[in-house]
């Protein structure tokens, strides 16, 4: 991404403002949600931007597989949209992800702008241009790297959002500073309840600084870049080993307890000290107390996290810790070793 | 394109003998056609070709839409398809430029090969990286700019076309010649019978040279690119005009047409001599004396022009020729002054 093109609240309102009074067309992607609770907020800020034509989703992730996509190309192209239009995707991850798709191949890639309204796509979806839909109900399988030209940071959209959705973003925020900033972690670690979080808009910030920086050294997700992976071997594994049991989990919530299970590994590996990891678990359990653990076999964990490894490589490669703010990837971990981090995690 | 990512005939089997032998799932995509007219000569050279999974497309333009690419996307995933997994194109125009976006976006990108198997996707659409499919009929909506690891060029795939093929074909390489090398032209020139091109490797091999060296300036159509659009903005019309009174006309006859007005334009700008002109009209009517040019309606061919000019921008952009060899992009032509090239032109 390039320089200055995160921008946070009155900054933000200063160059979309700049953006809605060029010359080219305006789409805007937002959802039914969306469309009722943040466009109304953005256009009394902005009364231009009522000049843009909207376009709107079904809330959720269904909205996320290619029918959209296709709906989006449709209404594009039927509005005359040119190579120089510019979709402002305004919503949580399915609009950044799916928006940030459809612009990137719509005559060969147009202009975007992402203008996230949940806490979770402020620090993770809207950042890094990583785009996707999902295929089939199989997540993230058809994408692109393809980076937004600005990024919208209101705190005010988040005033209205559910207590559920801080926590889960919370975690990712955990994560943040676990692979890269152990004074972050200090500072995170002070937030008793995860709500709270948005009085603290520095900490918000943080976190994006933190995933653009690595974004930064790795677009394409070769080396650096899979740091971010921590916590999320393990965490989509107990993700879908929920969702088979028709246990609904939030998707930080899942990536909490996997890191659980990923620091312990890093403590097998000598990566880790006994006391970090007793740390670790003391200030992620502190929030994410209420995971389902009983549905969770050990025996389908491992089959999953195989899986997912072979989706990304033929070899393990899990990120682990080396101390507190710091990610080493690439790990390989046997099975053994992971029925161990599981056992210790669940007990 | 990286430095000697094009190869030729022998060298080509043996470059695409150590792909076949890699440890990654490789998949060719084809059509009804060339996997029966194409797959047999490549496999009775690289035996070991038959462990691919071959992914097969009815021949056609209509293989171009969204439902081939999310066919080809299934398939792939219910075949494990994985990020290390290689696609490999063996086609025309139409495979080539759909398999490219297929492998541009599948799991963000997976690596994937050109085998051109006529003369127009061999000097044009397999070489330079613009991926497409059409949408709604219109062509090349959806796409990316994403190079392929290599392109291999077989002289003997070429052998079963039929004639109108070479004609088409020719135009782009006479374009070649006139927008970058003028001794190119003077060697085109003597080919009296464009199917004997076959004979002449060396000639394919300058076009294709001169086509990968102007995307090399400028990969994403920016500047210099736009230099390949010579006859285009005029023969996209006439091909559309032609098109609506359901006279079928092949893309090179139009584009050479095309390139007659356009060249007329050129004159009258004063960027071309009349002696250029009269060459240049000698030359390519001698090859393309046929179009039923009483269909071509002055009026809706400037409305078609207008049209295509403010898909791509809101200024006209046409790129002229300034003398035989010499392409200069980004001009502005009245209505008046493409109304006196239409006339001259189809008298």
């Amino acid at each position: 991404m390039v320089e200055n093109s995160i921008f946070y609240n009155e900054d933000a309102f200063g160059k979309l403002s700049e953006i809605i009074d060029n010359e080219s067309e305006k789409f805007i992607l937002c959802d039914t949600q969306t469309k009722k609770y943040c466009l109304p907020y953005l256009s009394s800020k902005i009364p231009t931007l009522t000049k843009a034509t909207i376009l709107s989703l079904p809330k959720g992730e269904n909205s996320k597989e290619w029918e959209s996509a296709i709906y989006v190309w449709d209404k594009l192209l039927k509005k005359n949209a040119d190579k120089h239009s510019i979709l402002l995707n305004v919503g949580g991850g399915v609009v950044c992800d799916l928006g940030g798709f459809v612009a990137s191949v719509f005559k060969r890639g147009i202009t975007y702008v992402n203008i996230p309204t949940s806490l979770m796509a402020q620090v993770d979806a809207a950042i890094g241009g990583k785009t996707a839909i999902n295929f089939n109900g199989i997540k993230n399988q058809i994408g692109s790297f393809y980076l937004p030209q600005y990024v919208f940071i209101f705190n005010d959209l988040l005033l209205s959002l559910p207590k559920k959705h801080y926590l889960s973003a919370f975690a990712e925020m955990l994560k943040h500073a676990l692979i890269a900033d152990k004074k972050y972690w200090e500072a995170l670690k002070q937030i008793k309840n995860t709500k709270t979080i948005i009085n603290h808009q520095h900490l918000i910030q943080q976190s994006i600084n933190i995933k653009e920086n690595i974004v930064a050294q790795d677009f394409k997700d070769c080396k650096e870049r899979k740091k971010l992976n921590f916590g999320h071997t393990i965490g989509h594994a107990i993700e879908a080993e929920l969702l088979k049991n028709r246990k609904n989990i939030l998707h930080g919530e899942a990536i909490a307890w996997g890191m659980l299970v990923e620091a312990h590994l890093s403590w097998q590996k000598g990566f880790l000290s006994s006391q970090d990891l007793e740390e670790i678990n003391a200030v992620i359990r502190g929030y994410y107390y209420s995971l389902p653990t009983y549905y969770i076999n050990e025996n389908n964990l491992i089959k999953l996290i195989k899986n997912d490894k072979k989706r990304i490589s033929n070899n393990s490669n899990i990120t682990l810790l080396k101390g507190i703010g710091c990610a080493i990837i690439n790990q390989n971990c046997s099975d053994s070793e992971i029925r161990k981090a599981v056992r210790f995690t669940f007990q």
